[in-house]
């Protein structure tokens, strides 16, 4: 949108790159998931399956591999851990779905919508379980406690975004708290992951996890503004669901915090008593744009990806790999503009 | 009821006598039971600090501190990972109630009526979550896994039964997968955890899991038909709340099993369709009478007690402890009488 700074021409989508790259590690992950959602009770797989199936990017545990290879690891755990990384997210997908009570997942029926909300929940705790007997097997105390620790981190995220929900008042920080548990915490342990299996010192670790942190803050916000972006409909995102759900996402809090009284009675009839009609929605957009909501928030994740790509900058390693992983944090701001 | 046999009068009750043998190491559990429940987003604490206040009797705790001090263990770390077998039981009620629609829970207003399913869904997560991390703080694989898997089982169980709700020709075989899953895999972890940390050798090992397989099974088979016991209102439990819900329970399946066609009909009728008016309750005691399905439920309750007393009878350990473990089990037993 216009609102943006006029940006670089469409970097080569370095996502896909780092996927071309760890291609055959990937192959290793998408046979290990299939084989550890089987179940003796059919309805799991088939649930677990759905989801699973319905792709998306395989970004967390791309991150594992790639975090893994880039600091030198032989060994063959990132493989089993990168795939209980995917199954906490999946795990996290079905509830948020019941949570929400969403239809619709990556454009496809939502499980809960097709099996129910029952079946969502048990299914999701069944693959949290298995990720957790994945970790067991790769043997390591450490990962262990990253991950179990992301697990708490993303629930209490949750949890807190149920407090704030539908409040144009709730605070930067409030969201950035929000955001860092419930998006960016599964980030940072699916990369500081890889650095200690490798055995790297905790200085490549916590570098590598600051990377992950601060990449998925940027994810996040851009996901965010996205659903305000209404040139684009990137990435199969869906504009103004967040805004027809009451959203209290960064777009939102910033044209609520600059707005003067009348703008703010309307964020609260959309947002707080979503109260909406036709026309609102591009109110919505013009009052943000007055106000610099949606670039500024843009901003806000270049600022997360410059602060990724530096933390990267400390850890020796593989090179083609880190520079793709920096090209990952660039890639993921300019869905933003 | 009278279709039970008279039996011994009642016991003093083991349950109590070994939680007060217990006592100060209980008090330890509830100290980290609520110490754990803390976390920064206060919606956490205090929803889990309802489902926890609202007590239960501590049975599965109970098992990790008894089967540690009878073989011997003089660590501390049973009282964490007893705390966390808690969290994971807790874990699961918030999510049954919510599996399930109810509104209440031990005689109280359920988590799910009073904050609503998202909240009860992601902070059963949060206790999952945090279950996990307190295994990590005991520092043992083995018991990890243990937990791990019995975590898997747990969920897994949940969905069968939600696959054979409803069903009055549910047999028995897949009656006894269900509750060995969602009930008797976490008192068989329970109880395995005590002699693994405590160092002892497989088969003592494997002889508690069994002791705490058949005492759980004998639990939910005594659960199930406390519910038909009209006599009794023993224990908190509602005659009828299965009943009404459709719950193909033992009692249910052999009346089904064992009723001629106008039987049949009938439990299609009122379990299938839940399609139930006055008297049908009454009826289906009826029948389940003539059909000795409660009593020969009860039969089968005992048969596990007396499973988990003999595997019991294997393992060398402290003798009281031993002794109340196996009152434990007839005392559970005693209650379907």
């Amino acid at each position: 949108m216009n609102q943006a700074a006029p940006s670089d021409p469409a970097p080569t989508d370095a996502l896909s790159r780092l996927a071309i790259m760890l291609e055959s590690d990937m192959v290793g992950v998408n046979r290990e998931i299939v084989a550890r959602m089987h179940s003796p009770v059919a309805l799991i797989p088939e649930l677990a399956g759905h989801i699973v199936a319905a792709g998306g990017k395989r970004l967390r545990p791309l991150l594992t591999l790639a975090t893994a290879r880039m600091c030198g690891y032989t060994g063959e755990h990132h493989i089993g851990l990168a795939a209980c990384v995917e199954f906490i997210h999946t795990a996290t997908l079905l509830h948020d779905d019941v949570v929400d009570e969403s239809d619709l997942r990556r454009g496809q029926a939502s499980a809960n919508a097709l099996w129910g909300n029952q079946a969502s929940v048990l299914v999701g705790d069944f693959l949290f379980s298995r990720s957790f007997q994945l970790m067991v097997d790769a043997g390591s105390l450490e990962v262990l406690r990253i991950l179990a620790n992301a697990s708490a981190t993303i629930a209490e995220g949750e949890v807190l975004q149920l407090t704030t929900a539908n409040d144009p008042a709730t605070t930067e920080a409030a969201y950035f708290d929000v955001i860092r548990g419930k998006t960016a915490a599964l980030f940072a342990a699916a990369s500081r992951v890889g650095p200690v299996i490798a055995g790297r010192p905790d200085a490549d670790a916590d570098n590598l996890e600051a990377y992950g942190m601060n990449l998925g803050l940027a994810f996040q916000i851009v996901d965010d503004v996205l659903d305000y972006n209404a040139d684009q409909g990137a990435l199969g995102k869906t504009v103004g669901d967040d805004f027809r759900e009451g959203k209290a996402t960064l777009p939102v809090l910033l044209a609520y915090a600059r707005g003067d009284d009348e703008e703010r009675t309307f964020w609260h009839r959309v947002i707080e008593d979503l109260d909406q009609k036709d026309g609102d929605f591009e109110q919505a957009l013009s009052l943000m744009q007055a106000r610099d909501a949606i670039s500024d928030s843009a901003k806000a994740a270049t600022r997360c990806a410059e602060d990724a790509k530096q933390a990267l900058l400390s850890v020796d390693g593989e090179s083609v790999l880190a520079e793709t992983l920096a090209d990952v944090a660039d890639f993921c701001v300019s869905r933003a503009y």
